[in-house]
């Protein structure tokens, strides 16, 4: 076992990084990640070629996408929009298509990385396409592995394609582990900053107005997200997708409250040593990691002043006070059918709670009672096909919609 | 460039760790270094093969040793030792051998790693003839890259061999930096507990006793290194030993005070994200991790829980009230001649100080006028050979002492 000689770091033969340009596809590319991928692409001109772009319905901002970006493609999910992006593009060479016909078309196209960030369950058939073509996936949609967790991860691993996280917990981890083996992990940690209501008490809580819960204090991110960032369900959600990305149970998946936003997940290994990946919270860093994957980026000006930072605090989060936590570990442990449920209840609960339907602490409690009405009614079982998975969801929005019916009906509207 | 399928986690396949013990020998083994090395052993027992263990003059300890962790020799540097050494090994079926000679012939001795603890200018010859029998090195000793980098590293590559860095610091730099390439790094940061005096004015650091510079707040190690915490040499020297190691110049290195010594070193790449290593401050993990690599250790209990440290604080280091570290900037720029110098003039105002001889911010100023002097005196050429750098070591020593007695002169003693 005298290892191989391996080269010091003086030695390594300085390869040109721009041999030639990446080719991607941005799915969802007008709306958050896509414009976050949008302003990495500019930020590093001549280092990318775009594929495809698509949206759901807005052809004005996807041709406008398009054009600044020169992909050979655009497709429009709704069919209605496909006459105002076909003039939008024409005399540009971009060719225009529209449909999930359009949009599995173009999943197909192989490329060096697919940045999967349409939001929701609309983009379960895309990504799964992009890895059956053989194209690595940048991962931002929550769904592929929240939903049908299972079937993704075996999908890639037959393809020998790589999910590179998008979300800054888990590109985070995702760079700390580096070359290790995950046999000699003991915890992967994903940071919190703990959201708006970190310090505030449960009676605080279960009076909270939305327009409180909508202000978080260092991410700048819609509605629902920033909703699931008030009630660590975000958290609970990531713990779901870390299971899944690193192959880790429940026992090695850890949460700390770290507001400051600097640490985005830590490794720790059973050695005693940690590896924590830190970075100014900007989404361009997670994004510009996975375009570039297995290299990096070079110098776009995100660098971090760690003096200016000065201070990083950790705390373990209360599970009392954040229920939303510990109802996604028992998800996870009962499986994908209880995480695909816990995601299509939370997103009905969020809703109903930014209508005014609904109190703050009810979301975690209305989630988890979908869980068990979902199993009560013997859907328990993993999703095996994209059909399936949605077929579930559909199920546990169904029974999470009559479960707050029945609850506004036994109270007030607030 | 689609990326060749690299195998997700959770493809790996499961390696077992101990296939065979790693084959290591000791040199220093009754120093710090060699102390913490064998309680990491006695840790993990069964991955070891011990072939050498040395020590300079104390021969019962080294028997001790010895027959602790089953070594084939032990090796005295005392001649006059010798026979207390053999006596103590008798019947014991370990090899007793003595001076240079011994030591060097157990340095030739291929193994998986030679721990290179001993302290001081002794450490160069045993080291160097490690490398060239092809062992990788963990280096503890300072002076092979202080005194005599250029070569160290010249031979380490000539040899194929690698220099894995026991230093907490540079481990931390070494594991953050992980399968990355220099090129992609923006800088390499140090952290610096900030020492006893972090918090004094220059003018009580002046007035300070060796008694108050002894007093580390993190870690506990011998009465010069602590001086060199306190004057913040040891940071110094530490830049000069990272320039070598990873091959970085003054400009892509920083120091950042870190009074919790949790995180140990974090590289910046120049894509934005930081990558830091974080451990208790114990020397158990970067002994640990050098002697595995590159596998990694076991779960030996030394897990660190940041909810409990609860806080981490970062300050840019004050140059004006701790001068080491621009004079090692500046020597470090001169090129090897220099450091050699500085290390030399350390050593002996750091003695001149604790002898009472020499005020505490006297230490760096001297140093700063050996290094003047010793290029005035026409040295200020970097050594080719372990000859000249002792050569040249000899004569910064020589120069400092010169210096010294004419300030002792010129004041009364304190």
């Amino acid at each position: 076992m005298v290892s191989t000689p391996v080269p010091t770091p003086s030695e390594e033969t300085p390869e040109p990084v721009r041999d030639r340009p990446r080719r991607i596809s941005i799915f969802g590319a007008t709306g958050s990640i896509g414009t976050s991928t949008v302003a990495v692409l500019a930020d590093r001109p001549g280092e990318f070629e775009v594929e495809a772009v698509t949206a759901f319905g807005n052809a004005g901002n996807l041709a406008r996408v398009a054009k600044e970006v020169g992909a050979k493609v655009a497709v429009i999910a709704d069919r209605n929009s496909f006459e105002t992006l076909k003039e939008a593009l024409e005399g540009t060479g971009i060719e225009a298509a529209a449909g999930d016909k359009g949009i599995e078309e173009a999943a197909s196209r192989p490329v060096d990385v697919v940045v999967a960030g349409i939001v929701g369950a609309a983009g379960l058939s895309p990504t799964l396409a992009a890895i059956r073509a053989g194209s690595n996936i940048a991962l931002a949609n929550k769904e592929c592995l929240v939903c049908a967790g299972e079937l993704f991860v075996a999908e890639a691993r037959q393809a020998g394609v790589r999910i590179l996280p998008m979300d800054s917990e888990h590109n985070a981890i995702f760079q700390a582990l580096g070359d290790n083996r995950m046999e000699d992990v003991d915890k992967i940690i994903l940071t919190a900053s703990g959201g708006p209501f970190r310090e505030w008490t449960k009676q605080a809580m279960a009076a909270a107005e939305p327009a409180e819960a909508l202000k978080h204090p260092n991410w700048s991110m819609g509605p629902k997200i920033t909703i699931d960032s008030a009630t660590l369900m975000n958290k609970g959600l990531e713990l779901i997708e870390a299971h899944h990305l690193f192959d880790v149970g429940n026992d090695r998946l850890d949460v700390l409250v770290h507001p400051q936003s600097i640490i985005h997940g830590i490794v720790a290994f059973k050695d005693g040593t940690m590896i924590a990946t830190m970075s100014a919270p900007d989404m361009r860093m997670p994004i510009g990691h996975c375009l570039s994957w297995p290299k990096r980026g070079g110098d776009v000006g995100l660098g971090l002043d760690l003096a200016k930072v000065a201070k990083l605090t950790f705390t373990k989060p209360d599970v009392d006070r954040f229920p939303a936590l510990r109802v996604a570990r028992e998800a996870l442990e009962a499986g994908g059918w209880a995480t695909n449920a816990l995601n299509a209840a939370n997103e009905i609960a969020v809703a109903a709670y930014l209508a005014g339907n609904i109190g703050f602490l009810e979301i975690a409690r209305l989630v988890e009672d979908t869980i068990a009405d979902v199993a009560a009614a013997g859907f328990d079982r993993t999703p095996e096909t994209i059909k399936d998975a949605l077929a579930l969801d559909k199920e546990g929005r169904r029974i999470a919609t009559g479960l707050i019916a029945r609850h506004t009906a036994r109270q007030p509207s607030r």
